[in-house]
């Protein structure tokens, strides 16, 4: 089965699944999303969706308006994914900033509630975001199994991908996947995964081929084939990974194998 | 004609030779290179080869050093090309630092000299470094044609990126290449070269397709086709280019055709 890791809801969400159908993918894990980039028709609207994105991440809403932001765009994926139900997944959004007991209810009431399989993508827009994960982390502890996916790329730097390696170092256990693979930090990234067996590592967002061939080569069973939709096309991931991937044995476990396996622990 | 308008060279040369017949391009702009990660192996092996590139650019040789260094490895490239000349242009390094003449001497003695078309990649570590830049822009004015390859990705940030826009605005009919695209500042990078006309678009190290799909249809004529390999594949980026064109004759234009005109101009 071809499982695409990680795409953001795409509206109509018919167009998402023409994406899917044109890439040969059956299955893909959906994210909630702030911008919907898919609708841009040039720059000038791209810019506006973006526009509303680096807003919410620049902390321009309140605390409250930000869980209600958050409460409504995972009901509204859960809503559309029940239309198609054989071909997604779905991870749910939890804010930062509460208490372990408020996070496990919140886990609870939004996450487990809407059958979603995992928790993210968290965005951190500074390394204290980072130091607030760490809540999440323990309130995980608290259910079984509900992967954590962090984006690791720009704006996060190297400090704040060294304060998660220590909270995975920390919460061994804690299932955490490095969105987009620690961007341009991808060689510390792959070499920390190598002694974390609960770490591993989403392929989007890539921009060098090498990288992706070295993280397939060195960790076959932890990579994670995504495009991150729609900023990324599916079809073009999959192209990447078929082509880097030292076997066709070995490209099968990146493109839905090792997902699959996480997902069902 | 297919070019890919940015390879660093690769050892040996038939490697890259078969990387381009395996994607169908024609030719390939080859620039020089420090590190050769094509001869990795493994993780380690690539580290180590990475560090090399890691301390020229935090300056660790001395400037005696790497002007040596340039022209050694100017040299080597001009020499590989001259074995397939019907494959290869080539683009050589200019040291920066230097005064105006110094730099227009260094041009003739070591780019016109070994036919290159062009000069760069320029990878600024610093604002500073890119305020040199300035003197490179004024002695290309004293030849006709020498399109300047800056690289505008990680670790260049958009306060850098802007030093090198006022530069372009200061002297607007310098050609200039902005190498992968600004990374995440691409958005304020395309609106840029909207309205400057001698400004180009580098497409590799594309880590968000949609950005590609932005940049080739806002700015058909300005936007280059090219892999950066070793970075990246001649195959996957080609595939690229095709996906996102709005047509096949865009397509053309992106692969080839903009970049024969401005080598040619």
């Amino acid at each position: 089965m071809i499982i695409d890791s990680h795409e953001h809801l795409m509206l109509p969400i018919e167009m998402q699944i023409e994406k899917l159908n044109q890439a040969g993918v059956d299955k893909a894990i959906l994210f909630s999303t702030v911008p919907h980039p898919e609708r841009a028709k040039n720059l000038a609207e791209l810019r506006g969706e973006m526009n509303i994105l680096y807003k919410v991440l620049a902390g321009a809403n309140n605390k409250e308006a930000n869980r209600e932001r958050m409460i409504k765009n995972n009901n509204e994926l859960a809503m559309q994914m029940k239309k198609y139900p054989e071909r997604f997944f779905g991870f749910g959004a939890v804010p930062l900033g509460m208490s372990e007991p408020e996070t496990s209810l919140w886990i609870e009431e939004n996450i487990l509630s809407n059958e979603f399989k995992g928790i993210g993508e968290f965005t951190p827009g500074s390394d204290e975001q980072i130091r607030q994960l760490e809540v999440i982390f323990q309130a995980v502890n608290n259910f079984s199994n509900l992967p954590i996916w962090v984006h690791t790329f720009n704006p996060v730097t190297i400090s704040g991908i060294h304060i998660l390696m220590e909270l995975c170092a920390k919460y061994p256990l804690v299932p955490v996947i490095f969105g987009h693979m620690g961007g341009s930090n991808w060689i510390d990234v792959i070499d920390f995964v190598k002694s974390h067996k609960y770490v591993y590592l989403d392929l989007s967002a890539a921009f060098a081929s090498i990288a992706t061939r070295i993280a397939i080569s060195e960790l076959p069973e932890r990579c994670l084939y995504s495009s991150d939709a729609p900023y990324g096309e599916p079809y073009l991931y999959r192209q990447l990974i078929e082509f880097v991937s030292p076997s066709q044995e070995v490209a099968n476990m990146v493109l839905g194998n090792n997902i699959l396996q996480l997902l069902s622990e």
